[in-house]
């Protein structure tokens, strides 16, 4: 096997090693979040980093890099206190990654690609209309990463749509029914389908 | 669509809201997290929550709920500090599903499953032997979320290991080439498939 150290990522061109750590860690969740400012102005933007967190109660977190690319969002969910988390599925993957496309802070990016707002239930936020499964968060809190100053991001889950075919007996999003698509490093983009799945695993 | 709020969802029965809650985010990650005690007692756990946090530092970020499944695992990077990142290919989906099964301290994961420990290059914490990216870290810090008492553990990436035909020309490791599969939900495996990357994205 190829064996590279520590100093030798540090040592590392800049793109080869984003290209690189980026895609070590596994397959990334691939979703649009969508906000808006206090005046008014929607911003959606593609984020690999949204985690489970617990079920009860329902929260989500995702990390943050506040002085580049998503900072719209952060300034966002900060004035207004809602974001949305929208799946990305295989048909809208090009205009999702466009998102990352730094547009300053007066340009929507939904007026840049075809991506559409929907907004409802009185929810501020924008969810992305055709997206499978939709979740609107309440902001909750910030943990401040001191190592490399990214923020982990606190939601609370105070909404999930989903269309009713994707949702299997025991309450489980079979995500390959909403062609739900996951990230491979930082540009890659890919289609899972089930395997299996196991029971509650008990020692033997 | 099917609509559930935040009332209803406190209002599920426990399973139910296990399988929403934790498919809802999209596609997570699926590692085997390889640590030893200060006495060598050998633990690898299943996790899907192993997260990019940057590259320049190498840093990975990961959740833990220290009082149910992965305490072993928690205590023992306390212990010795340094922990490996396996990633789970599909010929090891079953076994690395077991490892979830809640064994006492005392009794290494490796012993029940078909999952070998591989020592190397003076790492005190084994790697999984066959998985086809293996990740050496040290423990970095941990931020305790106040909100549900779940741990974010930050390592620093100390080794990366790989197959030389996984990786392109620009540094990218190609997961669908180690068969690397993705968690969908608490018990489901599945295989993805790259479809497309994109270029960097500028504005238009």
């Amino acid at each position: 096997m190829i064996h590279i150290n520590h100093q030798e990522i540090l040592n590392m061109d800049k793109i080869p090693r984003l290209n690189l750590i980026n895609s070590c860690t596994g397959y990334k969740s691939a979703n649009l979040i969508g906000s808006i400012s206090a005046d008014g102005i929607t911003n959606v933007a593609v984020f690999s980093s949204v985690t489970h967190l617990g079920s009860n109660p329902p929260l989500l977190g995702f990390v943050l890099r506040p002085t580049t690319v998503p900072r719209n969002t952060f300034q966002n969910l900060k004035e207004t206190r809602e974001f949305t988390v929208n799946h990305i599925h295989a048909g809208m993957i090009a205009d999702a990654h466009h998102t990352s496309a730094k547009y300053p802070g007066q340009v929507s990016e939904f007026d840049k690609t075809n991506l559409e707002p929907l907004f409802r239930d009185g929810f501020k936020a924008p969810y992305v209309d055709g997206a499978k499964i939709q979740i609107g968060c309440s902001y909750v809190n910030q943990y401040s990463i001191e190592e490399n100053g990214c923020l982990f991001i606190i939601g609370s889950i105070q909404h999930i749509y989903f269309s009713s075919e994707i949702q299997l007996e025991d309450g489980f999003l079979a995500l390959d029914r909403a062609d739900t698509v996951t990230v491979n490093g930082l540009d890659g983009y890919a289609l899972p389908r089930l395997i299996d799945r196991f029971d509650y695993a008990r020692p033997k």
